[in-house]
Order: C-alpha cells, then structure tokens, then sequence
C-alpha cells in the first residue's frame, strides 16, 4: 500500500462509521509527520486520491502528538462555527525512511544540532536517559518496564487492527536484546506503516447523525524544551504535566484524583518507561510510585483505571501521525461499549482519556473525551 | 542568522507592537515548510529561544499557503474560545537547500511521483504552463507579464523590509534571461529566508489592548488536485476561485465587484502570470481581461484597486510559509494607515484582502481584514 492506499482505507471507515457523504465534509486536517517519501504534498494526494478535493485542508505537524494536534485544530474549526463536519486524518509509512535508518531519521526530532550531531542522541537513548533517572530515583526494575509490554501485549493480542496481535511473557521480553541501556526490543514500539480517521461534528449536526455522539470535552497542550539539558528532571515529563493540568481544569475533573473520573486511557508507551511516567503526570499515580501500578496490574481491566486496551504504541504500532487519531478512535469504541471482548473496559463514568506526546515532551496533548454531553466552555 | 534568530526577530516586533507580553499568549502557531536543515523539530527551537517553552503549540504546513493557513487555525482557536491570545508566526531559511537545488526542492510540491520524476516539471514549468495556456487564449503578452514584475518592485523599492528594495524597467524584465518560457528571471519570485509573526486576540482582549484593532472578517479556503493532469483548464486556479467565492460570501461582499469593498490586496505573485490569475480568480477583472488590468495600471494606487503595495512575493521575497502571515502584517499596516508614503493605499472601506496560493493552487487561502468589526457569523 502507498501512503493514499493506506489513508484511504481509514478515511472510508470513518465516513461510513459516521454515516456521512464525503460531499458534507466541511474541512479535511491532514496529520503527517512524512519524509517517508520523495513526495512534497502527500496530504495533497491522499485529498485526491479520497476524492477529497476542493475541501478546505491543511497539514499539522507536532511529531509523535500530531494526531491529537491535528483533533484540536478541527475542534476548534467545528466548535467556532467554521466547519459543521471535519475530518481528521493522520498516516505514515515509517518502513521507508529517507535516512540509513528510521532511529536516525527520528532522532531529528529532538534537538538536532546540539544532541544528535553532538552526543549521537537518539529516541532509544534519550527514553534510556529517563528511565535510569526513575529506576535510580525510586527504585522499579527492568522487570517492572517490561510488565508494560506484558501488559500492552496481551490487550494487543485481542485487538485485530493491531500491528502484533500476540501475547509475550516477562521472560520473552527480560531476555530480549539491549537497544538502549535499560531498553531492551521489547520496551521499544515498533516502526509502523498505519493510518487512523475520525469525524467530528457540530452538536447540531452530531445529534442529527447519531444517538449516541461521543464528545471532546477538554483538550489541554502544552510544549516542552528543545534541548533536554535545560530540563530540571528526567523523572517526568513537564509538558505532560502541564497539558494535563489544563484539560482536567477544564473538564471539572480532581487532578488528584483522576481515575474516579475516568474510565480507560489510552496513553503515549512509545517506550516502556514513557508510560509509567504517563501514569505520574496524569495523576493515576503519586511521584514515584507509577511502577508500582503495573507492578500490582492496576492497569488492567479491573483495577485501578485501565490503560492502553488497545495493545498501546508498544503492539498495536506508532505511525507517528495516526496514533493521536487512532487513540480517539478506540477511545469512541471502548466509551461505546464497541471494541472486542475482553479488551472492553467497564464503563461508568463514561469518561476517557488519550495522553499524546511528540518527541521526548517538546509537545504534549491531553483529551478527554465523554458520553455525556459537556457544558458550555 | 539562524532559523530560531530569524523567527524571534519578527516574534519581537508582533509582540512590542501588540502591547501584550509573552506571558499572556495562549497558543503558538508555527507555519514552516521546513526541510532546510536537518533539524526535525524547527518550531520548538524557536519556542525555546524566544522564552515561549510551556505554551500549546503545533506546526502548520499547507506549502507557500502555510502562513495563511496558520493563521486559520489560530482565527478558529481564538474564536472558539480555547485561546485569548495567539501568536502565529512562520518562518523559513530557503538559501540552505537539502537537494541540489531549492527549485528541485520546491519542485516536489506538485505531483512528485509522476508529474516531476516522469516529466521534470518544476515550479517555473508548472506556471509557465498557465503563463502559455493564458496568453494563447486571451493574447495576453510577455509585456504584460514583465508589467506586473514593474509594478512591484516599484512598491518594493518604497518598503525597507523587501528583499529587492528597487526599481526596475519593463526593459530590463524583457531582456532578462528565460527560466522557463515565457517566464523570464524578473517573471519569478526569489529565494527568500524570512519570518514574521501577528497576535491574533478575542474580541473582548483586543478592545482592551487597542483602539485600532483590525478584525479578520472571513476565511476562505480550498484545495486542488495533485495532478496538473486532472485540471479542467490552465487559465484559473479553481482552488482560488473556490476559496474567493466562500470569503466574500462570509463577508457579504459581491463576487462581481469585490473592488467596491476592497481597498487594497496582497495577491500571491510567486510568478508574474500568476497575479494576473489572481485578479481574475477574486473577480477584479472580468475573465480573460487580468492583463488589462496591469496594462492600464489599475493595480497601481489611484487605479481600481490597488495590489501588492508590499512589492508582493516577486520583490518583497517569498518565504514560503512567512509569506501569508507577512501579507497580514501588510494589511493590518495598511489598513492602518501606517506604511510608507509613496506606497500607502487610501482607505476608504476599510478592508483587504490577502490571497495566498499553496502549490499551483493545491491550497488557496483568501482573507478578509477589515477595520470594523464583523457581524457575528
């Protein structure tokens, strides 16, 4: 599949799902990080391919939290009146990097000049650097890393779209090789060619489609610095912490609380130790202790709050752009009691979370999404 | 200067002349096309160097439309409420091209696969195929397009921020070399390395801040296709005429005599021919009569209506994703009454009009800047 085959397929799912006719598509946002071709406009192609033409359109970019960079743009589009119905796409094909290798071509996206070209840094490396600042800090594991990709590997198991759809044990992935100290293969999300689309609507237009609209309640974002050595720490990752700070406000939701109001997450383990981190910046955790949520499969299917049912970043697969996107999208089928038995989260709040990260923290995005209708900002 | 140094200088003088301070910005939008340096994150470097870390952000690219699409964006987060205080900035370093040549780079923002690998063709090509398909039909001549080139350096030559701050002859476009024919050297913009920024603010806050705000009145956007090949004709841009028609009707302005509202414009002149199709895609001429238009020097100040006082993308410069963000700090100047003599539009409406093409019309921005305030939409 080419990079329009590959959106295509999503963008026809999307359309269907929602029940609507490409001619009611008000404004197409195109999530893409790219430079997996030659192709300057590859969004310009997927509009064409799409029979997508003549829409308003443009292309966002926040890295690896594109995807939700590019919900945000259409929400705002679609709550300030200026489109009825938008669509939101992202894809990558990650399997054709124009650099020796796809680690290099991503290493960019840290700071080049200074920690690439300088110190070799490259994402393996630099998740490497946070999680020997946790583990020394506070003390969790190797083991307690790889309880992540355990965990994310059994939901995976049950979901059909993901990229490796198999069960691994703690010994598979405690056996698997080094990337970066202590990162072994299996703490690692893979290189995933993938696409993701949703809809998003007016309350007007939304009520008129469907019974049972799933809402964006709050979106918080905030950025990170460049260079990681202007970081105050590495046991956090303060964008996150900022971006959740922001939607919880904005939701009404106790940030010290958060798992009271929520009822299943989908967040960023494009490494094992960025999803324990993810637990303590959102709250789901205290400082220090997000380990232990694993450790104690609090983050399973009946504990504390469910956490990436849908086999995460780690198996289900990172096409950088699509995964924001693709987060909404399970997230809408879990609060609809839509996604595959035994990956189903109980739910009773009706209330779900996606947690997006670009880079090492230099961008982060939080949505909350909801059953029940928000209020007026 | 570097690209973070290039983006702050124009950042600085956005904010000094808004009157807010860095604190009080609520989302930063960043348009660059990018691809100049190995660095894969831009905008967060220039978030770091301009002390704006922290702050919700994303990068737009939607090719030379980039700044007006950015500006969309922020138009939309501000007027739905998410953000008080946006700044939109777009940058670009053209003079450090990653391939051969930045017309090779450039090139690859059509149709890559089959319209430049297959046949070669590159931006000069892809407008010199509009320059002949025009001039053929209409009997439009070298002369005319040499006139627009005239034009705007004369306007250029009047403004200190413009790359080729000078005069020059129709003579002297004549005799310049052939780029590609009929397109000769004075037919084509520059190679530019640029920046520049705006606030954009809710109602309530701009109030409070000034007491000459200039409101953006209506957006109109809209794409075309990939190919060359699947256009109907080659003497309009259909994305620019889609994108004009949904401006002025937001803004309630007749499509048959826009320069009845309209005071002054800035037109995407990345190629000569290419002003001319603007004066016909927003309605300013009759179709098949923009050459007459810049033959009796209608676009000059005291003429119909006056375009590109700026000295426009051929004299002033075109840093892709900096050009339509520079259109609007022009307008809003303009408007204001507040750019050089010699080059000042009399403003009688009190309002312009921005027209920014991204591609050959894959992507078309037009909007509207108005001193009064818009009715609610």
């Amino acid at each position: 599949m080419n990079i329009p085959e590959l959106a295509y397929e999503a963008i026809r799912q999307a359309i269907a799902e929602a029940g609507i006719e490409k001619k009611d598509i008000d404004l197409v946002v195109a999530g893409y990080v790219g430079g997996w071709s030659s192709e300057g406009l590859a969004p310009v192609v997927v509009m064409e391919y799409a029979g997508l033409t003549g829409k308003p359109s443009y292309r966002i970019e926040a890295a690896c939290s594109t995807g939700s960079a590019a919900i945000k743009t259409a929400y705002d589009a679609v709550s300030s009146g200026q489109a009825d119905i938008a669509l939101v796409f992202g894809v990558e094909k990650m399997n054709e990097s124009p650099t020796p290798t796809v680690v290099e071509f991503i290493g960019r996206a840290g700071n080049y000049f200074w920690e690439f070209e300088n110190f070799g840094l490259t994402f393996p490396g630099y998740y490497a650097l946070y999680a020997t600042a946790y583990m020394s800090k506070y003390g969790a594991t190797e083991e307690d890393l790889c309880r992540v990709a355990v965990k994310n590997h059994y939901y995976a198991s049950m979901n059909p779209k993901a990229q490796f759809p198999r069960k691994i044990t703690l010994e598979q992935c405690m056996q698997s090789r080094y990337i970066a100290w202590p990162l072994k293969l299996f703490d690692c999300s893979p290189i995933t060619d993938g696409a993701a689309a949703i809809v998003l609507a007016s309350e007007d237009v939304a009520e008129k489609l469907t019974d049972s609209p799933v809402w964006i309640e709050a979106i918080g974002a905030a950025t990170g610095t460049s260079n990681l050595s202007r970081r105050d720490q590495f046991t956090s990752l303060n964008a996150a912490t900022l971006a959740a700070k922001m939607a919880y406000k904005k939701a009404g939701i106790d940030p010290d609380n958060p798992a009271k109001y929520i009822d299943v997450a989908e967040v960023h383990d494009c490494f094992t130790i960025a999803e324990i981190l993810a637990y303590e910046d959102l709250g789901f955790a205290r400082r220090g202790e997000g380990y232990k949520l694993i450790r104690e499969e609090q983050t399973y299917i009946g504990g504390k709050i469910p956490v990436n049912l849908s086999g995460g970043l780690k198996a289900k697969g990172h096409p950088l752009a699509a995964t924001g996107v693709s987060m909404a999208a399970e997230l809408a089928h879990q609060l609809l009691g839509k996604v595959e038995k035994g990956r189903q989260a109980p739910i009773k709040n009706g209330r779900a979370l996606a947690h997006n990260v670009g880079g090492t923290g230099h961008y982060t995005y939080v949505t909350i999404y909801s059953l029940e209708k928000p209020r007026a900002p």
